[in-house]
Parts: C-alpha cells; structure tokens; sequence
C-alpha cells in the first residue's frame, strides 16, 4: 500500500493548554488486518475533555496515555478491509480509534460498536455518543432526578451540558439554569434549547445570580468545571441536594493540586451527596438511553450542535477549544 | 420557690474555642409547668461538636443560639413536677434541655423522650443516644457498609468514632482503622475495641500510614473531623468508594470558610460517593438501632467510655474538650 498511516503522537506531558510542543506526527505503513480483524479508516474523532487528562502522568480511570503513543481519543470510521465476521466492508463503527488516519478493529482490540444504518456520524458521536449516555444516566442514575427539581448545569453550551438541561427538562424537572461563558451561548440554551434561564459565568455575579434564579436552592447539579462554580453551587444545594460529579474543566490544565470545594459543609446540613462516575460503567445500558434520545429527537423536543474542525493536525487546538469555550455543542475533528 | 435555675446564655460568639467572655450565667426563677407541661430538673448534659457550630450566624440544620439565649444542648433530666399525662413525677427524660438546671417538658416544648426503666443516663447519651445512633445510620444507610468492606473512621477515640468502628465489625467490615490524637487513644480503640489498626495523626505520616492499612484502598470513610485527613482518605478512597460526612471538628473553630478537599476529583474516576446526614431525620428508627445496640451489649461486643465533668459552669471547658482531644468516649456535665 502506498497510502501512509499519519499519527499523532504524545511527545511530552502538557503544563496547562496543549500545544504544537506536546505532540509530533509521524507517518507509518497502514496496518494490515490480521484473522478476525478489521481495518478502519477513521473520518472523525471525538473530541473530549477526558482526553486531557490522559496526557497527565496520575493514576486515573484509564492508564495515561505513553509518552510516544498515538493519542487515545473515540471516534468513527468507516471499514475498509476486514477478515472480521462481526464487521463487514463499508460498516461504520464507533470505538477508541485514537488520533490517526487507521486503527484495527477485532481481535485484540479495543471495543467497537457498528452504528445502525441511518445514523449519522455526528449524532453518534454526540446525543447517541458519550456526551448524551452522560447527560441521560448521570441525571437520572446518579442524580436521581425528581419531579420538580431545580437543575443548575455547568458548561451547559457543551455536548454534554446542554444534552443535560434538556433531558432534564423531559424528565420532569421544574426549572432548569445554565452556565456559559459568552451571550451567544446562553441565548442558544435558553431560545433554542429551552433552558429556563442562563447565566453568563464570566460576566454575571454568579452567586446573585443563581439565588435569583433557585430562591429554594439547587436540587441537583451538575458539574462539568469544578472550581468556583462547584464551590458556589454545594453552597446553595437545597435540602437532600445532589452534586452529580461529570468533569472538572476548570482544572484540567492547572498544574499541581487544585482547590477544594470549601463549602462541601453544606452536604452535611442539607444532607445532600455528592457523586463521580464513568459512562463506560453504563455502556449495557446505552440501547436505553439511546431509545429515549431517538423518541425525542423523532418529535422534535431534543436539539444538538456540533462544532467541527478540519484535519487530523487541527485535533490539538480542537481540544483546546473545549477549555476556551470555542465551541457551541460537541466538537468534533473530521479527517 | 426559693430554689432558682442557673441558666448559662451565649453572651457573645465565639472566633475560635469558647472561654468565659462568650457565656454568662444567670439565676431566673424556676419556672412553672403549665396545662400539660412538665419541670424537668436537668442532671447531664450531653456535650457535642455540633454545639459549637450553632454558636455562629451561619445558616444550618437548626437556627443560631440568639445573643442572650440559653445555649442549645440535649441532656438528660428527672421530671420533678408534672400536669401532663405524659410524664411522671420521677420519669428520666432526654431532650434539647438546654445548659440549665430546670427545663420544661410537654405542650409547646421541644421533643422529649421517656428513658426506659434500667437505662443509664450515661449509656442514654452515648450508645442509646445520638452517637450510638450516628455510628448505626452513617454506616448501615448513609455509608451502605458492605461485607468485607475496609472502613476507616476519624476521631475514632469520640463517642461516635469509637462506636462507628465496633459497628463496623458486629457489621461485616473486613478492617477497620481509626485516627486518633494521643498513643493512649490508639491503644484504648485497638487493645479494647476491636480495632484493627489505629493512626495517631499528631505523629504519624497519615498518607503513608493510611496506604499500608488500606493497600486497596478505603471502600467506607466515616468524617468527623474534615480538613486534611478528609482530603487525604480522598484521595485513597477505593473503586466506588463511600464518604459518609458526620462532621468536621476540624474547623469548626476556624475563622472563616474552611479549605475543601482537593482531592474530591477522585470520587469522579473511582465512582465514589460523599453524603451527608443529620440523626435527627432517623428518629423514627431509634428503637430498630437501639435494639441492635442492646445485643450487643448484652453479648459483650460493645464497648464505651465516658468523660464527664462536673457543674454546669463546666460546661463551656467540657465542649473545648472535643476539639482539644482532651477525651476519651462521651462528654457529658454532671449538675
């Protein structure tokens, strides 16, 4: 084959944002198949904030990724070759492909899930992907969300974020508030989406602002920045409150040990919880999940972005994105 | 009535530990039952953490002592007067007596409870009472304890620590170990309790202790004390791993919002949970957990102490007494 495997590799641990120094691309033979594999040429990678956090060398829920491997990242291809029964020519498949052009499917490989015809690559990276299964199990699974709850959700112009306010706005919460960091993206959530209400983090006081808008406190809230406004919302947590634990962008590229949440106090007061989780955990659930997103997408009450970037080499300044507040919806790379 | 109650009022909030310009001692008449109230005359107060806490203008589970009011605290007393057909004349009662030598029970007071027959007043305020009732629910409904679960309880030397960790055993925990404050401490939970390993954390290097005890990490953490130890058993809490928040004696006499737990990023990657509770919700279950509590005893599995000081004017060095670690089990003031 003369066509080339180009790959991005980890070249060296970032301190805060990455940039062009942390990563090097190299070039290598397209990889051939083996017995029960399948060859994959990947056409978009989801773009995550987890993702950052593999590049740091602290133990996490998944190894970090090597200094000189291929960096670790979902994504969707299509399958070129295959000695595979389970995947057929032209299937497309959604799996940890990494950042290059091809990556193997089958035996001894990571898991791989074959889209159903129909769905498009970018909703399956987003409602249908890991940003939806998020929103959808970490509101009712670990949030336990009630009817009538107020909601308050961070990073809500996100993938996830903004799935979140919406899915809990069907299941039955009373109220639902968004942050975001840019008018733009709070008027998006709010006339588009149908939050409740928006609150601009950067630009609003957002401790007033969040007492205005939950005069009776935060039922649930889900955090997708940690920091301050992590902070904020478990000191305004109402009466059996619950912090659902999601992501801490915020921190991603501080170096060394980030604040603590000084008012984690109130959890003992309120009798509120607070509560990580890994959406991998729930991966048998996902027809589920995904059933109710398809319902909702079918009567037109469920809306989603995605904000997509061109070229396997743009992949680094599209995760940066997610810390900048670039993007509206999910970020994706298209190769 | 020649006879006068002896009353001591919060005079001032304390900023750090309580001395003798944030209470002033009165002597009003004792005061009289009316239509279906009880006189109780109070002899033990019960002395807790949270006390203090409701000495501050912070908001809470129960509003601030005002400037000028008796100061809050349960106790234990004897009815010696009664037109209530609830209580007799000779009848032990328990409740939010109050620092003074008489209280009221019945029609427009708080809730009071009849001891039964047989009970010690110093069993009535340590195993029977809100302690043996915090270790009980924190572990079994709060913390969900499981079988084989590695539990580590702070304050392990308190009325409640020592308790949660004896309840921990009876309970299926495969090992539990304690931090206390002094090597005598260490020894009485170890050597008397059943404890399967104790940390003095004046000394000793907590981390690097806490890792060899639990190599595979903390599955149940039971919190009196918050600040560093919290943020230290955070960071070693184990895969789904639970942190049951009592109370944080720590910083209670801090000026000011108290650091957080940077540490609470692991409760996202190990799935972890940290909840808070307040007994008095459990009220109803006392009796389910005092039973349990009774058993044991009886069978001689269960252990306590108690510290008691004598005097009401004692009362404000007694609560020190907690923060200081200058107990051992229950504080209680004998009037």
């Amino acid at each position: 084959m003369a066509e080339m495997n180009r790959r991005l590799l980890l070249a060296a641990r970032p301190t805060g944002m990455v940039d062009a120094s942390i990563v090097r691309q190299d070039e290598v033979a397209v990889p051939e198949p083996g017995a029960g594999q399948a060859l994959v040429r990947v056409q978009f990678l989801s773009i995550d904030p987890t993702i950052r956090t593999w590049m740091d060398d602290a133990p996490g829920y998944l190894p970090p990724i090597g200094i000189g491997e291929v960096i670790r990242g979902a994504g969707i291809g299509e399958v070129v070759a295959s000695t595979s029964d389970r995947y057929a020519v032209g299937d497309m498949v959604f799996g940890m492909v990494g950042w290059q052009d091809y990556a193997l499917a089958g035996e001894g490989q990571g898991a791989r899930q074959v889209l159903p015809a129909g769905v498009e690559p970018a909703l399956a990276l987003n409602l249908f992907g890991v940003n939806g299964m998020t929103a959808y199990f970490g509101l009712l699974d670990v949030g336990q969300l009630r009817q009538g709850d107020t909601v308050v959700v961070s990073g809500a112009a996100g993938a996830t974020g903004s799935a979140v306010g919406q899915v809990a706005r069907l299941k039955g919460a009373a109220k639902v508030v968004g942050l975001a960091g840019t008018d733009e993206k709070c008027r998006w959530i709010v006339d588009e989406l149908g939050f409740d209400e928006a609150i601009n983090y950067k630009t609003e006081p957002i401790g007033r602002r969040l007492r205005q808008a939950c005069p009776n406190g935060i039922d649930l809230y889900f955090d997708n920045v940690g920091g301050e406004i992590l902070d904020i919302c478990l000191g305004q947590i109402a009466l059996r409150g619950r912090v659902v634990l999601c992501g801490a962008i915020s921190t991603y590229n501080e170096a060394g040990r980030p604040a603590g949440p000084g008012n984690y106090r109130a959890l003992i007061g309120r009798r509120g919880r607070m509560e990580g989780f890994i959406i991998l955990d729930y991966a048998d659930r996902f027809p589920e999940a995904q059933a109710a997103m398809f319902g909702w997408l079918a009567e037109g009450k469920l809306h989603h972005a995605e904000h997509v970037v061109q070229g396997l080499a743009s992949a680094p300044d599209a995760l940066n994105l997610l810390f900048t507040g670039g993007n509206t919806g999910k970020v994706i790379v298209a190769l």
